[in-house]
Formats: structure tokens, C-alpha cells, sequence
């Protein structure tokens, strides 16, 4: 033995911020303005919640589950799990009851924090979750009248208030299990990644480096990403780990409400999905003098890929960097990042070829490995055309899913990500689609990730949605779903010139739907398994076929 | 099993450079321009190298010595010997002849990669180092008319010429030997601290952090720190894994060349010991507009504390962020950095508390634990008064050293690092001294380091080196000697009021020596150990024992 043999375990960096930077402070938002507490605080205040929920019988590995806003109180138990050796097991407030339903069983959730807002919609598992032993109601103002009847419930605050604010954090093996997070596919049941104390120390390591988002103890961090999705990005513990200030938006998830909070206190960087930013963008150009957000110096933008018109709007009208990144859940859930210097070469980019490589997925993290494969597992070449699914493996990767290995998601060590893409001689991963959503016709792949960047740059157009529709002869056609601005003056004609300035004939959409709104998933990607599913129900049938139809007839 | 069980090995971060980045450059000094070629290039001969390694014989776990400056080579050597597994033992070329005879044979190095400018010091151990089958020469322009007969020698460009330019790197353990570095003490034998592949791993990922030394792989990395001391202080390896492009200095050691390097190849961030710094600082004030360093952005200071003026003057004179770094061969090597904003209650500090807080050692780095003991290893108080032993523990600390544990050097798995030092209550670490240098005066301790930055900031003088000398009553007493810029009008009265003005009359030293150099170490550390001995050899008296003699005579 050369070096010491210490085990790689979340305990050891989340008290790191609190005794480095004591008073920085963690903001929480509220009806009417913030709560504010400090990070000192917060250490003890977990610490506390560690003590009380050991006292509840929570032993190392028992999954506590979480069923939280972006909040103070969502940190704590955080922070308090990590220390303990309890498996945070964030639920996902917007889910549907059979769905958490079965998570909840499935996991096997003790006990379960949950904000006093959310109780109504956990109202509706009672009698469903008997697994579930203890409910420890987290009480914003306005909330204190809460009740339910899902379990034994108590006030968070009465739950920790005559704890110890020491809990000597036990040594764990480092692949002890940290957190549990479901993921929903497009079929069967939600499937759970459960993170590890190696896995996310890792993951918390690469993201603080300057590469990386260039997370500093400076900066005033503001997630927008739940805490319960993916582990909030990992945000949380890299923010526990430098002591950086916290701003946290809890349930007031409106754009001029994050807009009023990022310039209040001075946020410097955040994090969230492009409809989140691009709710921020509409808001800033109706309003564009009502908030100084000069502070702001990163977005980080994923779930789904932002327009390359969003990236280059944050630029030019905030001077904001929109930082790009690529994962999923089962990925921790950072696999790439886009930036728009990344290579020393970078350094004399024009704008332009730095706005072309944020719009892509980005470079490989430090100590991964993708690649793209043909359906046999052959590696494809990186000469930015050639399309493959997407393989990665790496110390923050699944290796299966929670006591549902699924195999079929594995090969030969390499997570099967299901998202298809390309890789770019300069090494840039580009995503073409989810496979689920590529539009095969006659024989070609159309990305409908492509299109809809491409028709959302046009001005008056508000959010796109490309979809696939089936078609008799050529297997798939797109179809696009448009919502237009209030005073736009464009129309189905107009969008198609406009794409044809880029996709070829065959790749064009058949048709153009003016919509009010596009339905987004849970975590705020477009929803588009629910958009086939209404133009299935409503009996929607492609322009072309409808033709046919009254030629047969005639 | 949750999530992928990825060893931690470094041939898995060496490559990442080269493949996003190729065409970033290495440059190596030579004696009338440079050399260069691409990291894409250096892979390529990097793995060439370790297909020459493997041929010759060399297993993974076998020690490959290298006797070598800063040079492309020493570069590849780190590159393919980590990627193969075999362990890179980085000989310092400024030891004695009689440390690198004990060195190489306790390491049973098997095969030496020397620089050809280096044969003649390696000449004197012919004869002495029989485990050394093999002397591969790395000949750089001027030195082609090389021989040696210390083993079988051969060039290293016919070493690795017909070699493949792919290795398979192998599945190894994570804890498998890496790199050893023998550390010279002030007694017995140099004792050998071995790096391990996680060990440095984890020290990389820190390395790059945004607080840490902000290493980005859009900068020009000048490392002057020489790669035989400590893995290099880290940065070959850092280096390669972003894609930077490299500057190595070679044997071209002088400020002049250094700073026309940094200003030719447009360097962004240097390293090394202050004398270096001080060097520069004095080539530059000589010669103010010779060489534009517009580019460089930051120097990182470690070996030994730069003295707060010299911080000061970097900034004010070249715009210049001085970070400085503490640790030791045992901790891999960096333990705390120090940078102007460490924290978000930083960024609003003046300069003169941000140079402030550079002179302290700094901060811990995430994922280490540092306190400070008594000698009954009782933890002593953050007070910013307190002096005790500093002692550490995290993974990339040293557990024992190599075949030779010394486990007085180790308490309850922490290391003993030598040093004694405070840590104020913002948790900034302050080095008082090695516990070997501090002054032991009538009970109470007088800091060397305290006195030397306080005389060094004083006009007129180059450097000071404070040491204690035996006193009948006060046990020691210290003795400063003094060099002086070529022009100044300093005496010794004045430099004693000088520090009157800041420190208790007690802690004055009795005397001021003007000298015209101060010995420095192997690494370039004032060496105290020969100036007591020169001082001993020479039968220096402190004043007021000739007094006494005198009075005792009369």
C-alpha cells in the first residue's frame, strides 16, 4: 500500500462548503419573497435530520424518499442522507399516481419527506404505499393548516428539532448506494438508476472543472432543474462541496419569477431545460428593462438541445453563456458538454463557429467512453454523417437498473443510451434524435430534433414539435406542430420555404399544425409520446393520404 | 451492482487530449529556437515507446527510471508508461551522486531514459547501478556525439522507430503503481513515495477544478516545475488529459529564457518555485519592455511560500494572478491552493486583503481532511495563533514509503508532513515553517518564513534566509543572511528597523550576513541544511556570545 486507502464517499465532501464558507447562503423562494438561511446553518440543520431520521429507524441503505420543490429543506435531506449512508430516493412530483405508486413499492420508501403544497397529489397514494411508514412534511409559509392521511405525518421542523447538530458521518464502502432515481420509458414500468457515493464523487469532481459548467465557490448558483430529476444535475452536491451560494426556486417556477429571482440575488449561473430558457427569453423580450440580470454570466442548458437560436439570443441580448450538455439519468447525469471554447484552438473562434459548437452535444467528460454503433455493435466512423446509437460507459454510468437489470440496455459493458447521433471529426458528439422520435422514410432517417431547430429560429415562431406520422409507402412522414408568437405573421407556406433553405425535398414535414401549446413531460422535454397519442386519437391522417383516399373514391 | 465499476486508471485519461485536440502543440527550448510537434504525434510516439518498453522487457509494476529535463520525451515517457503500467521513477538530475546510486538501486530501476546533456552527471555511477540493464538517450539538437558506459546504451529514436503506434492498454487494478519519487529528508536515506494510478487520477480531476489552479484546455501550460520533482507538480498529466498546448523549458532554466518562451509561444499559465518567480521579477524590472506577457494570466507558486510582495508585484507590474500552492512530494503534491477569490464572500474583498490571502497557504483541497496537532495529537484550535504539526490524510496522500514504511511518520492513518503551521478561522492554512527551520528561542518559536518575506519586502534586497543558531541560554536564536539588489543602500540597522516595525523585539534576528547567494536545493528551495553547515564550518559565533568570550576573557 503507496497511498491511503480512503474510500471515495459523498460524507466527505458535503461538509466541505458549510466549514470553508460558513455564511454563504442558501435562499429559498417563497409566496411573497425568499426564506434565507446560511450554509453553516443547513450543515447543522442536516446533520440534525441525519440524527432524527436515524432515530426513525433509517439504517444505511434504506431508501427515503423525497417529494420536494427546489428548496433548503430538499438540500438538508440531501446533504443528511449522503452523511448517513441512506438512499435518497428523489420521486418526481409530476408523475402520474400509478406511477409513483409503483416506484414508491418498488423502492420500498420508509419514509418520505414531502413539501406541504404537494400533499393534496401524495393524497391520492393513500392506502397504496403501505411500505411507506412516516411522512415529514416540509412547511412553507401559508402551508401550516397541512394534513394527510398517507401515513403517520410530522412537521420537518418537529422532526429535527431536538437533535444533535453532530452526527459523526459512518465509514461505508464507496459503492454504497447514495440515491435512487426513476426513469420513465416509452413502455413498461419506470425504471430505477441508483447512484452510488463513487459514482456521484466523481461526477461532482469533473463538473467543478473549469471545462466543465466552471463552477466556482463564487458563484451564486441558481437550479432550475428539480433537485428531483437525476440528482438535480449534481448541482447540489458541487454546490455543497465549494460553498457556494444557493438559490433555490421551490414551486414558483414562472419565468418572470426567475427572472426577478436571478437578478435580485445576483445569480451568476444556472441551470435548466431549453422550455425553461425559452419561457426566460419571451419573458425579457416583452420586459426587456424590468430586471438587471448583469450578474449573469452561464446557462446550462439540457434535458433536450437548445435551438442554436436560443444559444445565440442568450449571447447577444444577456451576454450569457449557454453552456450545452448531454445525459441522461442513467449517466449521473453528465456524458458531455459543449462550451464555446474547448480546445486551445478554439481561441480565435468567429461568434458564429462558437455558437455552431454549443449547438451541438459537446465533448466527452474526462474519464468516459462513447461511442456510436451499427446495429451489430460495430463502431461507426466519426465523420460527422454517419448516424449510430450511441454507446457510453464510465465510473458514473448504469450498469443496470434497480432490481430490474434489463440486460437488453447493456452491452458488453456499454449503456445502449437509446438517443442516436453523430461524432464530428472534431470529436463533437451531435444527437440526432431519441430513437423513438427519428422519422424513418422510404428507407432514411429525418431527425426531428433538426427540423424543429431549424423552424424555431424562424421569427414568429414560438416552440416546434416534429413528430412522425405513419404512411403506407414511405414507412413514416414528419409532421410539425408550430406554436407562433401572439403577433406573428407566418404561416404553413412560409415555414416550409423556410426549411427548404436547408432539408432536402424528401426530408421536408407534410404537414404544418398551428397549435396553442406543446405537451412537455415531467421534466420539460416536449412530450411526444402524448402528441402522436392525440393526433392518434383525434384521427389524423397525413395531406397525402387524405388525396388518395378521394382518388380511390372517385 | 448499480453502476459501472470503471477502475481508475490513467491510460484512461492520457489519450483524451490528443483525440479532441491533435494538432495542439508541444514546444521544447532547445539552444537556438524550439522544437515541436503535435500531441497527436506524441500519443503516437507514446505508444510506440511503450511497445519499445514492453520489448525491452519491461512488465507492468517494473520501474522505468528517467533522468531527464522538461522535454517532449519526458512527456511520452509519462504517457506510455502509464498507459502500459509499468512505473515511472522520475530521478531529480541536481542529487548527488552518492543519493542517485542508494536511489536506483532501491527502486531496482530496470531501464533509465536519459537526456543526452545528462550522460556525464549519469557517468559517475558507472559501475554502481547494476539493476540498470538499458540506457535509452534522448538526444536533442548539439548533443548527437553522445556516449555512455554506464549500461547498454541506445538512441531513443531508434528505441521506438519501428514500434507500432497503438498499444492496447491493459485492465489493471486502480491501486497498481504509477510513478515513485524519492524525497530527500535531513537524515538517513532519501525515502521513496509511490503514486498509484487512483491516487493520481483523483489528484488530476482536483487539479483541473475552476478553483484549483483553473486549468482549461484553451491554455498554453508553461511547467517549469521540473517533471522529476513530484509528478511534476501534476501538470504533465493534467495537461494531457484536457489537450493543452505544452511549453517545456528543457535545460533552459535562465529568466530570460523563460520569460522569452513565455512570450513567444504565448503562454497562459506558468508554474514554480519563487526563486524561479523571483528571477523573472528581476529580468523583467531590468528589462521592462524587452518581452510582452500579455497573454499570461496566472503563475502558480509552490515549494515554498512566495513572500506577499512578490505576489503584489506580479499583479501590479504584469497583470498577473500569483496562486499559490502548498503540499509535498507525500500529498501527490498539491494539498491547499490559495487564489485571490476562494470564496462568494470573496468577491467583494480589496486587493490588499486578496494578496492577503494568497501569502497563506490556502485552502484544503476537496475530498483531503488537514489539521493541526500538539504532540500528543490532540487537534489544536482555528485561531489564526495556534502553531502545532500539520498532518494530513485523503487519497492521494502517502500511506508509507516505498519498501521502507517509516511508520513514525504516520499517526492513526494521517501523514506527519513536517510542517508546523496555523489555520485562521476563515480555514486558510499558514505555514510557520518546516518544523525543522522554525527557531526554538527561550521557549517560544520564531517563524524563519515570517522574517524572510517581511526583510524581502524591504527595497534594496534580492533575498534573506533566516536560520537559528545555538545560544547557551536561549537555545537558538536566528541569523538572517541578506543578499542585496546591485544598487541598494541597506544596512544592516536598517533592515533590523525594519523589522522592528513588525515583529517583538525577541524575535529580531541577532545578526544580518551579507552574502552574494543563498544555496538552494534539488527543487530550488533555499537550502537551510547547507547554510547551518557552511555557517558551522566556517565556526560562526552569534554576537553576543563574543561578547561574553570577551567578558569571560577579561
Amino acid at each position: 500500500m503507496a497511498m491511503q486507502r480512503t474510500p471515495l464517499l459523498m460524507s466527505r465532501l458535503v461538509d466541505r462548503g458549510a466549514t470553508l464558507a460558513p455564511d454563504a447562503e442558501i435562499v429559498t423562494a417563497t409566496a411573497d419573497g425568499t426564506r434565507r438561511q446560511t450554509l453553516a446553518t443547513t450543515r447543522d440543520r442536516a446533520h440534525g435530520l441525519a440524527h432524527a431520521l436515524a432515530a426513525a429507524g433509517i439504517r444505511p441503505g434504506d431508501r427515503v424518499g423525497t417529494f420536494m420543490w427546489n428548496g433548503s429543506r430538499h438540500l438538508e435531506a440531501y446533504h443528511a442522507t449522503a452523511g448517513m449512508g441512506a438512499v435518497l430516493h428523489t420521486l418526481n412530483i409530476r408523475l402520474s399516481a400509478a406511477d409513483l405508486e409503483y416506484i414508491i413499492g418498488h423502492a420500498e420508501d420508509r419514509l418520505i419527506i414531502a413539501d406541504a403544497d404537494t400533499l393534496a397529489l401524495l393524497g391520492t397514494l393513500a392506502g397504496r404505499i403501505p411500505c411507506v411508514e412516516r411522512v415529514v412534511v416540509a412547511v412553507e409559509p401559508g402551508f401550516e393548516d397541512w394534513s394527510t392521511d398517507v401515513a403517520d405525518a410530522i412537521d420537518y421542523e418537529d422532526f429535527i428539532a431536538d437533535q444533535p447538530r453532530r452526527y459523526a458521518w459512518p465509514e461505508l464502502d464507496e459503492t454504497a448506494p447514495l440515491g435512487l432515481c426513476y426513469t420513465s420509458g416509452t413502455t413498461g414500468n419506470p425504471k430505477g438508476v441508483e447512484y452510488e457515493h463513487r459514482s456521484q464523487y466523481l461526477h461532482t469532481m469533473a463538473q467543478c472543472m473549469t471545462d466543465s459548467m466552471g463552477l466556482s465557490a463564487t458563484d451564486t448558483l441558481l437550479g432550475i432543474v428539480p433537485m428531483f430529476h437525476a440528482m438535480g444535475w449534481g448541482l447540489p452536491w458541487s454546490a455543497l462541496m465549494l460553498g457556494c451560494k444557493q438559490v433555490m426556486p421551490h414551486r414558483f417556477m414562472n419565468p418572470e419569477r426567475l427572472v426577478a429571482l436571478m437578478a435580485s440575488e445576483r445569480v451568476t449561473v444556472s441551470a435548466g431545460v431549453p422550455t425553461i430558457w425559452q419561457g426566460v427569453k419571451a419573458f425579457v423580450e416583452a420586459n426587456p428593462d424590468a430586471y438587471d440580470l448583469s450578474a449573469l454570466s452561464r446557462v446550462t442548458c439540457g434535458g433536450s438541445a437548445p435551438p442554436p437560436s436560443l444559444i445565440r439570443w442568450f449571447n447577444e441580448a444577456l451576454g450569457v453563456e449557454m453552456i450545452q450538455g448531454w445525459g441522461m439519468t442513467e449517466t449521473s447525469p453528465l456524458a458531455t458538454l459543449s462550451r464555446r471554447h474547448m480546445k486551445h484552438k478554439h481561441v480565435g473562434l468567429s461568434l458564429d463557429e462558437q455558437f455552431d459548437n454549443v449547438a451541438k452535444a459537446g465533448l466527452l467528460m474526462p474519464g468516459l467512453e462513447l461511442d456510436i454503433f451499427d446495429e451489430d455493435f460495430n463502431r461507426l466512423p466519426h465523420d460527422g454523417e454517419t448516424v449510430g446509437e450511441i454507446l457510453v460507459r464510465g465510473p458514473w454510468i448504469c450498469s443496470e437498473y434497480y432490481r430490474n437489470p434489463q440486460p437488453d440496455r447493456f452491452h458488453d459493458g456499454w449503456l445502449l443510451t437509446g438517443d442516436v447521433g453523430k461524432i464530428d471529426p472534431e470529436e463533437y458528439l451531435v444527437i440526432a434524435d431519441r430513437s423513438k422520435d427519428l422519422v424513418k422514410s422510404g428507407g432514411e432517417w429525418i431527425s426531428s430534433v433538426d427540423l424543429e431547430n431549424h423552424i424555431v429560429a424562424l421569427d414568429g415562431v414560438a416552440q416546434a414539435c416534429v413528430v412522425a406520422q405513419p404512411h403506407p409507402k414511405w414507412d413514416e412522414r414528419p409532421v410539425a406542430l408550430v406554436v407562433l408568437d401572439a403577433d406573428a405573421a407566418v404561416d404553413a407556406a412560409g415555414i416550409l420555404a423556410h426549411c427548404a433553405t436547408q432539408f432536402a425535398k424528401w426530408q421536408l414535414p407534410d404537414d404544418i399544425l398551428f397549435v396553442d401549446s406543446i405537451p412537455l413531460t415531467s421534466t420539460g422535454k416536449m412530450d411526444k409520446k402524448i402528441v402522436r397519442g392525440e393526433l392518434d386519437a383525434e384521427g389524423y391522417v397525413l395531406p397525402d393520404l387524405r388525396l388518395v383516399g378521394q382518388e380511390g373514391a372517385t
